[in-house]
């Protein structure tokens, strides 16, 4: 029979902050590309069944969402194929809202980063609105960023916007990085978030067989 | 500049064990009375697009989810409305396998309770297949288990089923929980969980104005 005394109940959680990262998924919230993904049906309303039930209709990288090897790799892993321990860890948060256009290997070698990190980019993208039209010049992570990272042998790199690049020829980024196995979280918001390490979790559904799933995510300081 | 040693990172999650307690989605889960929302559409596939994409769709109840007091409630909060908090902490496991029918205060009352907790009801539905028809005849929390788990005051009740309650007039023990703002979550998988307390979190996804979403849950040994 389970006893337990308050104590051991308070050590870790008493005065913990969670940071929601997460993007709110609405009718109108920015999807990549203006795709318009989102919608939401009202299979009961309170005013008719005193009762309400709704069906969520969404594109599997809309808001922050987690992007599997089999995203671009032919025989990539799905989603539910990636080992939890992947989303999960301490997270270091890289201040980088001075780039302007592109994260390149010389932006990122200043810091210290070392094998199994969460690597989170937070760029000028995490002032632009959630709402608003897609944001086609949107800062990204360069092949040579990528690179970088995947030398260093990170476990996940999480960016600020919808996607992680933009303009490359056969999307260098996302292969240099899935190939390597290392997951891919786009759609975070970072503005409440500053340059340390945080305890960090980014939980996916667990919808199974596809390329990328809807998550949410947050830091626990 | 971020500069972090080894060490501080290896603290607190080298030995961590993640347990997933998440119901997978599927185009064949088991859905609450066997509705039939979930699909998956792939937009693109690797072989004419070298590129996978897909769309989701499923009802706000499916798998793993959490009910908010909008869900039974009129002025009831939406699941974007609740604070993260409270599917986040030291979650008890109560085993009640032994329970053949319905969870009731004498169930209930052996076990050390206190408030905000976030209790997770263990029961012979974890033995339930996830893909098999609907079984109308679950173990549920009758109205008296929910009204000593309100007086309780409890944060958050867990299932391990795809409802809390069945065949009670007026959703009793829906209605007495969100009431007092206890969340409900639903389709928990526990037969991996052993009577005890784990660090449990359960974050569903950021949709905004619904009664409900899904969620992946986890327990961290």
């Amino acid at each position: 029979m389970l006893l337990v005394d308050m104590k051991s109940k308070k050590i870790n959680f008493e005065n913990m902050k969670i940071i929601d990262i997460s993007w709110p998924i609405t009718k109108n919230c920015t999807e990549y590309k203006n795709k318009k993904t989102v919608q939401f049906e009202f299979l009961k309303n309170f005013d008719q069944d005193n009762v309400r039930d709704s069906i969520i209709t969404l594109g599997s990288h809309t808001g922050t969402h987690i992007d599997a090897p089999a995203h671009f790799l032919e025989n990539g892993k799905t989603i539910d194929q990636i080992n939890l321990e992947k989303f999960i860890g301490k997270a270091k948060v890289l201040d980088l809202t001075h780039v302007q256009e592109k994260i390149t290997e010389q932006n990122l070698d200043q810091f210290y980063i070392v094998k199994d990190d969460i690597i989170l980019l937070k760029t000028k993208n995490s002032l632009l609105s959630e709402t608003q039209n897609f944001e086609p010049n949107f800062v990204y992570l360069e092949k040579s960023g990528a690179e970088f990272l995947a030398k260093k042998e990170v476990k996940t790199v999480g960016i600020d916007y919808l996607g992680i690049e933009r303009n490359q020829p056969d999307h260098e980024t996302h292969k240099i990085l899935l190939e390597k196995e290392i997951v891919i979280i786009e759609g975070l918001r970072l503005k409440d978030a500053t340059e340390k390490e945080y305890f960090f979790y980014c939980l996916p559904i667990f919808t199974v067989g596809l390329e990328a799933a809807p998550a949410r995510a947050i830091l626990i300081k």
